[in-house]
């Protein structure tokens, strides 16, 4: 079979993939099939802008033909955007700023390192531009990777926090799309709770033993069903926790799956009385709560066993444990919804949340 | 924006189409958008290689460069193996006895009129070759539709055996994928599971009111789920229920879905003795069976509740019910394991059967 690419450019984070070997596996294995590739390493965790237009004009000088990304959802979104920007004239970040529209892009395949942010199966990349100080993702199906190896012993030397703050990502991408109002929504209701439960069961698995095969098997299957679309489908989506937790990665620099463990369940307790149902839902079918009339204290029996999931897997559940205090919250709320340029957009599809109601929430999780 | 085509090949069956207002909507919306066409109409079930001969001829001398297949399964795999043929010099059959490998195929899509065999997300063609006497499929990514229009409104006029029969059908793809040994399948269990409940909760509502639209597009997108490769990753899948369903299809020309709902039950019982956890699993999460330790006996009560949905549904339950007695059995079953050729090879993933076991189904069966 004739190779897919004639010159390949392989893209990765830090020094980790070396470490692991798997940096070695994939050059030695592009040597042995007589695929050229050069490489462009040093992506780091809210990819940057610099090293995107960098490997657009190495895909140019090299004649690059397809990209291999190895690593996480960094990684995979910067050789997304590299993808992008190698087939178009226009700057890569005009298409960020809504100034320009995919036409094409170059295939990108993926070895994925932790499963997570769930983009090799998305169609989404997002970018930070370190001159405007801005973070922004776009959206095109032309992004969608065409195969990414998902490989449980990739990830059986992964730090325990990692794995849990992968596990709070991956809930997250679920539960931006099953908590609605839309109405009749059984089979995606139902998938939804399937990759939940399947989460719940296998994560703490692996805290127990990092290198336990099928736990990884389930967690990975489940983390890239979680982002690539299916679930969502005929679904409004919510997208209000991440955006409120965009704030707290972008001025204290924590973890993205960490703080969404801290403020989605504060973002439940705010928003479930609106929906109390779907939240009794959650309850009964996702955390194993005993089916009962009392909606609005199954709704918050569900929050509770969610919680206690999360500090089972040892993820933080206040702001407190960043040593977060409130100065900068009305700066973030106001953020957050676009308040701050006067141009605010309520966030959240199941309950409309202003900059206030945000600020609300960021103090609750105090 | 551009047409994807310059000039589609429309395919269909029969006069249905055209009575439903389908074809004229189809028609017209390419006559509007300057679309070229030339149309190839009457496939009946069971899709014969002489059609599809026809087809790859017409592709040929038009210059199409895009199918249109507007209809069910038999309609859409007969438009798979076309756009298969039409880029080929090889005759089409020589794919389907494994004779050449398909290297392209025109891009195909499709307007749904019945879910059921779940062709439309699927990368298989199943064809008759009238003049050998073999039905035979074959497996191609290259051979999936594109883009499939799976309208709940076009579903309205449905007469509700064909629902019923239907319903059968794409049941019957999820549990061949469903009853396994392989183990560590909680995501994809959970999966089939959401999707099986989702069928058994939204098909009676069909029956009390075809012109439902939310039961519809629950159905449509079950069907569309249940085929396209997703619930069966990971596991070992079965198969033996279509391959003993296909030859009562052959010999007797009874619709597939409805020898389906005679079959499975009759081959659960055979079989569950094997696996009877996996049994009980159905009956308490599918068929919602209380839990119980008694496992043989919740595998027995998944199978009879499974029974009295079929009934309720006016399907079938014996093949007494098809006039069908026990003079053609031998000859059916050595056909199925292909011990009648002397290449017998045992059918099924759960248990093996070998011709003497399919007999022993048949003969249960009546």
């Amino acid at each position: 079979m004739a190779p897919l690419a004639k010159k390949v450019l392989l893209h990765y984070g830090g020094g980790s993939l070396k470490r692991s070997g798997i940096y070695k596996e994939i050059t030695s294995s592009l040597r042995e099939n007589g695929v050229g590739f050069v490489e462009l390493g040093g992506v780091v965790p809210n990819p940057r802008l610099s090293l995107v237009r960098a490997g657009v004009e190495l895909c140019r000088s090299e004649g690059v033909d397809l990209i291999l990304a190895a690593g996480g959802g960094s990684v995979i979104d910067s050789a997304k955007a590299i993808a992008m920007g190698a087939c178009h004239d226009e700057d890569v970040w005009d298409f960020f700023e809504g100034n320009a529209s995919a036409k094409n892009a170059l295939p990108l395949a993926v070895v994925l390192t932790i499963p997570a942010a769930g983009s090799e199966s998305s169609p989404v990349s997002v970018i930070s531009n370190e001159e405007k100080k801005l973070k922004i993702g776009y959206h095109c199906d032309l992004l969608r990777p065409f195969a990414s190896v998902v490989n449980p012993e990739l990830f059986f030397t992964l730090p325990k926090n990692q794995i849990a703050n992968g596990v709070a990502d991956m809930m997250s991408h679920i539960f931006e799309r099953y908590f609605t109002n839309t109405a009749h929504t059984d089979l995606t209701d139902g998938l939804c709770e399937a990759a939940l439960r399947t989460i719940i069961k296998n994560a703490p698995l692996l805290m127990d033993d990092q290198r336990n095969y099928d736990a990884w098997a389930e967690i990975a299957f489940s983390s890239t069903l979680a982002h690539n679309g299916l679930l969502g489908m005929g679904r409004e989506e919510d997208w209000a926790s991440h955006r409120i937790e965009h704030q707290l990665s972008a001025v204290y620099d924590i973890a993205h799956g960490a703080g969404l463990a801290v403020i989605i369940p504060f973002w439940m307790e705010y928003v479930c009385g609106d929906n109390a149902g779907m939240f009794a839902q959650f309850a009964m079918n996702v955390m194993g709560a005993a089916p009962s009339r009392d909606i609005e204290g199954l709704a918050a029996e569900g929050i509770a066993r969610l919680r206690a999931f999360f500090s089972r897997l040892g993820l933080p559940s206040s702001l407190c444990d960043f040593g977060i205090d409130g100065r900068d919250f009305e700066f973030m709320a106001k953020n957050a919804t676009g308040a701050a340029f006067g141009a605010e957009k309520p966030l959240g599809g199941l309950k409309k949340l202003l900059w206030q109601d945000v600020l609300e929430i960021y103090r609750l999780a105090v």
